[in-house]
């Protein structure tokens, strides 16, 4: 042959990067099985008992396609945040929510904001549509989200992504300190504002969803608190026309049945989720306590991970993760400075911590009597 | 507020269509639910004893993330097929996969070759990537696969897409013919190559994998055969660089991780895809007798479907259609002329196709009393 097939000029040029690395993937390259797996921020705790025999009982019913509209669980999350279903879009994670985003605003050249070392699927999905990602650097391990939208104005950009709670730092804004900085986004410039972790942080850590608002979409998820990382259901609130636009985008039966149905029992099951908040409440503090009795600083996080303040630069932090991962224990790091002196840890069963707490003075050990 | 968030001008253009309207609103709308759900394509029949159970027992893991990689599916379905797993990328669905080509070769005004009539959910994601979508009539209900790649030289297009078996037809073309026609594809035109129903249709029907051909992909799926139309469950083969295109910009973590475990499970038990074969076939051929009985003429199909004949115009199927939905029969019918003096009715159980054969006649009699 001497052709071959012409791929978008846009597509054509881009790596073919992987935002993360699975632990299964480290798992067969590393020829072991981690003991304890408390590295991508699943909930270790899982769904409700309730949500699992929901979705067993659903597994059946597998050979019909999910109802495309999420009728059902749509006016349940409407009922539960006291909006109207129209104010609600379901999609296949944030993940996925937000690839659908990147595709309804940016054009090739767009600027798009985000903080520096932010979550990288985001920037993954802007890489793909052509949008050009500027950066703002974290302040005092927070998202800068004034500085976010000065630069939106500066750069003339449409589009802003923040977290709140933050990913990778767990740092967060009250809704109050959120409600008075989003008062100065302009009109025309849409924040994301990725909740994955809410459930988890402390109360007024949320504004109240604001449907009268285009410009703010407010993400949300089952792959935390609700302990559904594997079954790929997410959300999104906002004004009813912007939520609309979803429509002309987004795989119409791209949901899985057995998912929508756990998603459902999940929602309906808020006396687990308040068990679940307790639980990796406990958790983070336990994992501060092993930080600080290892000599190293935990920053204090709303969602369910703590960022282990390392104390020294990201080649240090890296080599620490490495010595963890040769132990058993999969967790993951920041990707870029200064964040990256910090070692991300995700909560744990009991036992999960302790694997962690056995673990991280034999590898601090292993790299004061071998420095990098 | 003045301003208003500024999408990216393709999308903002586009109507919020939506390529199919799935059964559960259509009950929602008439107030009653259907007697029989065979219009959808879904396999009644169900997935695999073994892959249910599969399912029901990875369902407490629901909270781990997927393997992004899909390494034991994609090397299972490698070992199938006799191709390497880097021929293989696994995905949600051929819906998501064919948005995914959509991305990566569509670039505005880009010419992009279909038939008339043939799958909606391929010209709705065309439509978001801003490509030119141009058509080919079927010819004698058979897609047209010379006419297609005629189209595709004289318009420059580097895009086609195909389905074999045909999708609302049930028509099919043998492997000799689709190599012979396959042979004459100019190098760098892209042919997806939709075979979402192979597993149904007769021997000889799916050509060999060819891996060294950068230019065809072939797309299959766990949603029909398998039985797992609600695991969003799919798969793309093709020539290893290609493939590895999708890592740009697919959903890495997107695939359901107890679909995952399902599809491996289907997959490994293929007697029961020889008995869902059997069944699919008995069912074909009632639905073509019962269309028989009542002076109306089924097309051969080699899909889990039958286009009937109503040997009228598109009106005359389409009252049918209400008849036999009012009666609570959930079929579907093909969009455009002259497909569309079809209705397509999907392989159902004895009890769906005992209803429905009660349904036809007083449907078509009320039709003869009330014409339109």
């Amino acid at each position: 042959m001497t052709g071959k097939p012409r791929l978008a000029s846009i597509i054509e040029a881009l790596p073919s990067t992987v935002p993360f690395v699975g632990p299964e993937a480290q798992e067969r390259q590393l020829g072991f099985n981690f003991k304890a797996r408390i590295g991508a921020n699943e909930n270790v705790f899982g769904p409700s008992p309730k949500a699992i025999r929901a979705m067993q009982n659903a597994v059946p019913d597998v050979w019909q396609y999910g109802d495309p509209e999420n009728y059902d669980l749509k006016n349940a999350l409407a009922a539960h945040h006291g909006i109207a279903p129209e104010n609600i879009m379901v999609g296949e994670g944030i993940d996925g929510l937000l690839g659908y985003v990147a595709r309804m605003m940016i054009e090739p050249g767009s600027a798009v904001i985000t903080s520096k070392g932010a979550y990288p699927t985001f920037n993954y999905h802007v890489a793909a549509s052509g949008g050009n990602l500027l950066t703002v650097p974290y302040r005092q391990d927070r998202e800068d989200l004034e500085a976010l939208i000065a630069m939106a104005r500066s750069e003339n950009s449409k589009l802003i992504y923040f977290a709140n709670p933050d990913n990778p730092m767990g740092t967060w804004w009250s809704a109050d300190e959120l409600i008075s900085v989003i008062s100065t986004l302009p009109d025309d410039v849409l924040l994301c504002l990725d909740e994955a972790y809410i459930e988890l942080a402390p109360e007024n850590t949320a504004p109240p969803v604001d449907t009268d608002r285009p410009n703010v979409l407010r993400f949300r998820t089952f792959s935390k608190a609700y302990g559904m990382a594997g079954g790929r259901v997410g959300y999104v609130m906002g004004e009813a026309q912007m939520i609309k636009n979803f429509d002309k985008i987004r795989n119409h039966f791209g949901m899985c049945r057995v998912s929508q149905v756990g998603a459902l029992a999940a929602l309906q099951d808020q006396d687990y989720l308040t068990q679940v908040f307790s639980q990796v409440n406990q958790s983070r503090n336990r994992i501060k306590d092993i930080a600080e009795k290892n000599n190293l600083s935990a920053i204090d996080s709303a969602a369910n991970f703590v960022a282990i303040d390392c104390g020294r630069d990201g080649d240090f932090a890296m080599s620490l993760l490495s010595e963890l991962t040769s132990q058993g224990i999969f967790i993951r790091m920041p990707g870029v400075a200064p964040q990256n002196r910090c070692i991300r840890v995700s909560a744990g069963t009991e036992k999960d911590l302790d694997l962690f707490e056995e673990a991280l003075p034999v590898a601090l050990e292993k790299l004061r009597r071998n420095p990098a």
